[in-house]
């Protein structure tokens, strides 16, 4: 058990033994264990865009166990998946590899002007599965919102009972945000902080832009001088945002891209503060061996600058 | 107890024995039974289209209980039926002729923009009259699907406790698609990928037809070199985006048609790796006697195939 | 126990004994006792249209009681109410005659384009107060037809629990629906199956007329040459529509109108197989003799046709 | 304990003791006790005008303690209240005075276009707070007055546990009712009918005018030659419209006016044989000598009169 | 214990000892300890306003310690904050210092034409973590109050049963008052009255402008000659609509602004029997010995003006 995990740990002393036991089994699991660096296998992408847009392209991804072996052939800190995938693959892999029920997801076949995604899974399921947490996404910004956080709340209180560490995805999207507005640097921002304030264990945002939202957190932003020109100083805000970087924040990478653009991404997430990334299509689209090069480079990169990273996220 | 009967429950492992019981029944039913194949009486169109439109042309099928004889006559795997019909057969069939107790519904005396059936009976309906499983409609791509998809959780969670298979019909329909898209290939692809993510133990298309609905899924599919061809083909991307063939698809022909059509539908789903057929007005609006031969031949397609059927769907 | 009450509950032997005891207590009441022919007083037009329009025509109705006293005297199967008439009704007549509860009303006082009626009373009162059964009516064609089955769906878990037979009064309306299509033969019909299909062990609608509402069960009924004619042909077709006449059906006349159109339509209805009637102002705004007198003919004539009524009803 | 509260008791019999001793305890309360009659003190007035308009003139009554003592002091048969007031009011008065609990309630910050309550308190409250009853608005024909009943009921199904008597103010508003009909003698009568098959034991009304608002009810009226030339007619036949007198309705007199008027609306409502009234702002906002001057005049009047009643309603 | 928190804790005499001591602990808490007068630090603007917006004037406050800290440093009575900085927050300070649990909270990504704020914790979540009060937001003029009003409710009910007080924010906005009339004088005056209808222990407001927004207040405010003139006027008659100074009403300042304007709104407020302040970012955005140095200035108005207060306040 390592020093820094035990510290990580202390910013959640008020949960109970068995919260901490689950997260402290994420945080020790895999190449990144022990670090206090997370890179997670998520694949929720067949429920969110189809099977065909995300396992054509590696065909051996349509059987969900493939995931779950890839995300230990490539050590993996943890797999999130929806609530029929978590039944095929639990069997044979939730004893060896830290699973996150996604509790709530949306599909492609309506897109209504503000997304709405459905609760399919809870924590009985995720008990009965032998996962080590569950999994919510909240789209700040949508105008179903509260129904979101509502939902979410009533996950976290079961969570809370049943001992399970909660991971939330907090994606501003909807009337409220403008369509590049979802990644400006304030609105990411707001998001995590927006998901540690609901109860989140583990926040999860997407690598934030220059742009600035909000003429107000413009306003503040300017006048307090807050460094936003690199990736790695929008991060360090983005974590600041997070209880001053005391709960865990990972980003994710989106869309499948070129492999220097992630290793860069991920270097200046690493540089900011964050505590590691979220990587699905970028990694189980490419060949299996290929997928799991790719998720190595990625884990040295967290693992190799967490010596250097700024005071502000390791207090 | 057939191998392959075992082979297909090894994919349902993480559920309880008394739901593995219940899969087992089915899949040991009938003139099918060993084969790992599946031929499903459904008669639900007397709430779905009325009594006239479904019965007037045999009326013996008025009588709820001619069904259930029916099916057992022809050695279906299983009867599917809403509520009222169930508390009228199951004290006399229930424990010879497997029950799906379908839970939901939409009838035809209104008909708003998008579909939304009404949750008419719940597991503990099912439980109460002895049957081997509970059945539920979903539509993706209607404005409501959420409320389905939630009111299908809940069902599996009770279903859970009372170890009762789930067997989901996953329909397109609705403002979300186009009235072809219905049945376009990726379209009925996605709506069996959600119902195995919701929870799904059998589930239930439309034979997909050549069209592709979405053009990043076209994207996908053309990069892929995915043959899409015949039926057959589709029917087999259909499987696979079904866990890769680890779930339990069976396919439904929809309005009365020739039987020859319906016996080379049949040829195709079985050839495409189809586990079998749903059968409702087919065969319950032919004479008794016509209605146990068509449902015989099509049984012995899918029996007969079942060596020859590609190896993706086997493992 | 008369041999055709046995034949009768035997089509509901999936239910309890409480259940059964209660409808053969409706079976066993009054004048019609024994024969297999029910008739029913029902009193909620105070709720549903006002007390002056109700009650002004004899003044004697304005107490409760006198409904329940005259049902009573005219020897009735069941009396029908709604809560506030049941709790100063019960104490006296409970054990006498078989109370129905109306678990759902609409009033007058606001009338939106669809129907949509408020639950007022549930199985815990018809308990408390000793009913035989519980009733409620659903609106097939309204826009919110969803939430009264489903209203629906609850009361009948409750009743089952406690051994209560559901009485449904099944009344197209709404916007699915045209104005005269109403009481359309096949509206009609499909309004009996969907009652039968939600659970009910009583099914109320009203006698239907020549017209048939959708084109698609017009040419299903041509082609399979069925008789509508007579209003007997269309009360034999309504109820072969449930389940082939192994569910209760009875018919009601509506608003006042003149003695002989009251027992031809009664004649009519008998000859059909119809299992009796529910009659209320064509009864209560008389004066007592009176309406004593009609409920008796309107008795006789379903007790006398009863040996002449067709095959298809009664086997 | 008097003949006349054990005879309104008798019309109750189907409630059990606990019930029916709270009902006694009010009836047999100050000055009307033991007459069947009943003086009611309602301080809403804050929650649903705002402090000023209700309490300014009297400053005092910005105590809630105010109200209480005032209603001891004119000796009247219980005070009606909301929660907060209750909470302050209830450990020095509730052993002494009756209080009913004010359960749902409409502000004036926001006026919709259709009135539409809060449920503000329930059962448990008024039961830890040592209250006599519990109260609840209606508003029929308002377009959510399904959504009161449902709440009502549920209130009822709470309060029948409990042993509290259901006290309803029935008040007819919403763009189902013009503005003047709100008052007309049909709607009137048709809001005390309802609110008595919710299951009231008290009903509360306003007076009726002379208005006739429902054609329908026009007709009925004029056929059955129902007196309504006086308000003692009208109060006649709302009385009997509330179960032919078998229930307890009084009155309410609604903005303050001149004591004469107020008199003379007392003198009517008895002679039509109404249960008493119940007085707010008529009383609370006159200083306090005055207020039980008149509440004492009120009262002396329905006592007076109550040997002078028709028979209609003494029965 | 001092003789005026004694007093005080009179006004609540029907709570349970348990609710009692939690709010004995809250007034005998820090500097103002024992004077009947409360100063609280809120830190919801994180939530409200986005991260940027409230900690970048003094970054020390992105992380939620800070604020508990720098409540004990300056004596504050209590400090309100949501559950996410609660749960880092409570292990280290619980037992210290009295902590409020937000239960309520909006979100500024999206903004709706009324406000309706999610409900995001519960008194589950504040007995875990040890907190002294929940809180709970509502804007009365919303089109949504009623389920604020509800949602209170349901969170006042748990409340008493966990021993818990109930700190009620209510803030008048929505499309029922106008833009400057949610300060208006009368309208914080409901608003007051209304949080203590609802239940709660404590009401924070607005400090009232002068003007009136409803004709009908300003009609009975005129007619009564109730002094508005000056913000200790105006404060005086918000108390008396608090149960004639029953209740204990503290106010706000909003947004930072000038330390000299803090304290004249202080020394004002408490002129006309205000019980304190909640005072966040007027606080907390300045350096920690300023913030702290303002927070003693402003307790020691409070403290200071507690004899000089009018009697109307203090019986």
């Amino acid at each position: 058990m390592s020093r820094r995990v035990d510290e990580i740990l202390s910013w959640y002393e008020g949960d109970d033994a068995q919260t901490l036991g689950n997260l402290r089994r994420i945080l020790e699991q895999g190449r990144t264990g022990g670090t206090g660096k997370l890179v997670v296998l998520p694949v929720d992408q067949g429920f969110e865009h189809g099977p065909a847009r995300s396992f054509a392209a590696n065909p051996a991804g349509y059987d969900p166990r493939y995931h779950a072996q890839l995300a230990l052939d490539a050590g993996c800190s943890a797999h999130a998946l929806p609530l029929g995938a978590a039944q095929l693959v639990a069997p044979g892999f939730a004893s060896e590899l830290p699973l996150i029920l996604k509790c709530n997801s949306s599909d492609s076949l309506y897109v209504g002007a503000d997304p709405e995604p459905a609760v399919t899974a809870g924590v009985e399921d995720a008990v009965r599965l032998g996962c080590a947490a569950v999994g919510f996404t909240i789209y700040p910004g949508s105008a179903f919102r509260n129904r979101m956080y509502e939902n979410l709340r009533s996950l976290a209180t079961d969570a809370a009972y049943a001992g399970l560490p909660l991971v939330v995805w907090s994606y501003p999207r909807g009337s409220g945000v403008s369509e590049q507005g979802r990644t400006a640097v304030d609105v990411v921002a707001y998001a995590a902080h927006l998901a540690c304030q609901l109860g989140a264990h583990i926040v999860k945002v997407k690598p934030p832009t220059e742009m600035v939202e909000s003429p107000a957190a413009r306003k503040a932003l300017d006048k307090a001088g807050v460094p936003l020109g690199t990736l790695a100083d929008r991060v360090r805000h983005v974590v600041q945002s997070a209880f001053d970087g005391h709960r865990i924040v990972i980003f994710s990478g989106g869309a499948a891209k070129e492999t220097a653009a992630v290793l860069e991404e991920n270097r200046q997430t690493a540089l900011g503060g964050g505590s590691g990334t979220i990587m699905g299509r970028n990694s189980f689209q490419r060949p299996h061996d290929e997928a799991v090069q790719l998720l190595h480079d990625v884990m040295d990169i967290h693992i190799g600058t967490s010596a250097r990273q700024p005071e502000l996220a390791t207090h």
